[in-house]
């Protein structure tokens, strides 16, 4: 899946999406996610997208939930939920549960059904905080065991001003997933990254008999073969 | 730590283990685990070792129990509990954790306090089993919730039979830390899965401000520019 933004400023937003989204689905089948904080430009996003898109992202907000739930369902989309509200990113995990379950209460009032509601658990650097992915485990393991929804992250979030980022993101993916994390906005162009996530399937039950960790073995194995 | 075992067949593996044990402790400060399935053998290890050992180690089999503990309690040593008994290894968490009442609770009687005994959750093969990781992952969560004893285990068992061990391996660290896993008998000469083990370090809030990653990230740029 890709995550298409337009969000430059000085620019026609809406405009821009709607002419991204189309010349994208003319390029690949990949489903898109449409990620604006304006509601106009999601608005054109979603009109000029095929198929159910991904809006990316609804806050716990009150005026943010009024604004971006209708679009999201009068095009039938799914939405990604970001459990914070006005005073900020709310540092506990008790609270981002509780405001998963207002946006997953808000959702259902606009007739979205908590499937279409993807969860973002919000990860953050431990470069400031040392407790910070902890507080994201737990939040992840609450709101699995609460509310079942999928989740989703920006993964790299938790390496931010460190060193050697990439070691830190492949380690908290599959860490994560053990936990509950259901998939990642993720850099999927780094092999350390994508063989973690790999590696992480295979040991948590999800690459039954390791059938794709074999296979892809196999591939680099011909590849090297082919290459020397 | 470094674990010495001498188990060679048709061998007089006391005199072997003795022996090995004080020319190890001429050459290393390093702490010595005592590894044995002999109780004379673990007799003669113990008795030439200075210090506190660790001794690896008991099942829960009420004869291995009589036989092992009051060596331990004899040499002040700590012990490695191992929660399988006559039927095997168990295949649910639950029985694990009952196992490891049991342990601790011999221990007890015998004088050896909790804090001297390390439980091994027992890690299998995913190879085998693409359930085994997440037993092994729920015994150490319950295992800490219930007695909050340290935990250590044979990492690299999860990926026999697999290809790219060490991959799996250097996922499966930081994964069952962050489930409550203390300490592994893992292969600290491999890069990357020492770099996995540091990077769930410090996401884990074991590294507060990343002091040991940073230093770690210097002395590699040193090495570098030193090899330049």
């Amino acid at each position: 899946m890709l995550d298409v933004n337009m969000g430059v400023p000085l620019t026609d937003e809406a405009d821009l999406l709607s002419r991204a989204v189309k010349l994208l689905q003319a390029m690949t089948d990949l489903p898109l996610c449409i990620d604006s904080s304006v509601a106009e430009a999601l608005e054109a996003g979603l009109s000029a997208y095929e198929g159910k898109a991904l809006v990316n992202s609804v806050t716990a907000e009150d005026d943010r939930l009024e604004l971006i739930l209708p679009l999201v369902k009068r095009h039938d989309a799914a939405v990604i939920g970001l459990p914070n509200d006005e005073t900020g990113i709310p540092a506990t995990a008790q609270e981002r549960v509780e405001l998963t379950g207002k946006l997953l209460l808000a959702a259902e009032r606009h007739g979205i059904p908590a499937e279409d509601v993807v969860i973002d658990p919000l990860a953050m650097t431990v470069g400031a905080d040392s407790d910070a992915v902890n507080i994201t485990l737990e939040a992840i393991e609450r709101i699995r065991d609460t509310y079942g929804v999928n989740m989703t992250c920006g993964a790299s979030n938790v390496s931010f001003g460190l060193p050697n980022r990439h070691a830190l993101n492949a380690t908290f993916l599959p860490v994560a997933a053990s936990h509950g994390l259901t998939s990642a906005v993720m850099d999927a162009r780094t092999p350390a990254i994508v063989e973690a996530v790999r590696a992480g399937d295979l040991l948590l039950g999800k690459d039954p008999w390791g059938g794709a960790w074999i296979a892809e073995f196999r591939r680099r194995q011909q590849e090297r073969a082919g290459g020397a």
